[in-house]
């Protein structure tokens, strides 16, 4: 991943550091918006068993519970795809650090539970707008205008909630992976050994 | 994608602009070294029918043949994923125009025909060194110390060549998303269509 110009000298966390680390980073990318792993792309599966991916917000970890969350309207793609097949790969970085973080897992879809509900209320007033709209997200536009400005329609009849799902992801495994210049260091961490991490060729 | 601190007004670009922008950002990502489509997350899938992801470098991008390119070690788990199912979902983002282009397609392995022996001849010093561990990527280390630094061995008996594969994703399918503040514009481009684009909800 030699993303940058010239080859550059980062702290080299050892593999005792790992665990802490990497739950620190999870923990504040989900409360600090601009942290630069808030945004990860999460990969699934779809109906014909093909890798399917896109980028999400991360709202929120615990390394207690060993999950993740995310938002996203119950009427996406992904959710089919995670009825099917509960299985989940998000992928985030960080360029300061050149840490990239592998999160596998399984994921449950809450909608209409109290954890939905306690998202729903944290949710800020804009994002809460997302879920408004009456179109799918992903569904072709009736009437498409190549030279219109807003695509989202507004159904003022809602607000929003009833198209509100949190994924909820319980991570089994968490690959770290780090670069600084020529060297690297590896490792995966398991949930079943609490995290402990197994040094991997890079 | 609310990823910002507040909502920013970045230039919406209308349908049409879409395939010429799309194919401008992935053959500049391929060509700049800084550029922020460069690194992309890409989604495979494994044995188990389970989704698998990591970040790699676009090495080149060609609108003409509606292709893109990687480099990898050829002992590694994708090219293993790869060769049971050759679809793959890469994502990219540019944080400061917002888009994010979700590319699908199929992938095949190149390690010793000329296009390889090409791609290995422009990859830069820095990077034919990693291909020069003795050690698959992601085995297991034999001796893992919590102390030391580098974790790659090497092996100076070769050059690297052999462990060295391209691949070559054949695009059918370019998603593009931009988000500005509230407002967000979403279209699939199909190379079955000439990458015309057709709106989607977004």
């Amino acid at each position: 991943m030699d993303i940058k110009q010239e080859p550059r000298a980062v702290h080299m966390l050892s593999y005792g550091e790992m665990p802490d680390e990497a739950w620190r980073r999870l923990i504040d990318a989900g409360n600090d918006r601009a942290h630069p792993m808030r945004l990860m792309s999460v990969a699934t599966v779809d109906d014909r068993g093909h890798p399917d991916s896109r980028l999400l917000v991360l709202r929120g970890a615990s390394r207690d519970l060993g999950c993740l969350w995310f938002h996203t309207d119950r009427r996406s793609g992904k959710i089919a795809q995670l009825h099917r097949c509960d299985r989940l790969c998000a992928v985030a970085y960080d360029p300061e650090s050149q840490v990239q973080l592998r999160l596998t897992g399984s994921a449950s879809v809450h909608a209409d539970d109290q954890l939905a509900d306690r998202h729903w209320q944290q949710a800020a007033l804009a994002t809460r707008y997302l879920y408004r709209t009456s179109l799918s997200p992903g569904q072709p536009l009736p009437v498409p205008d190549p030279r219109s400005g807003a695509v989202a329609s507004d159904d003022s009849t809602t607000d929003g909630r009833e198209n509100f799902a949190v994924i909820e992801v319980r991570l089994d495994d968490i690959e770290w992976h780090q670069l600084s210049g020529r060297d690297q260091r590896r490792a995966r961490l398991r949930a079943a050994s609490g995290w402990s991490p197994t040094p991997l060729a890079p």
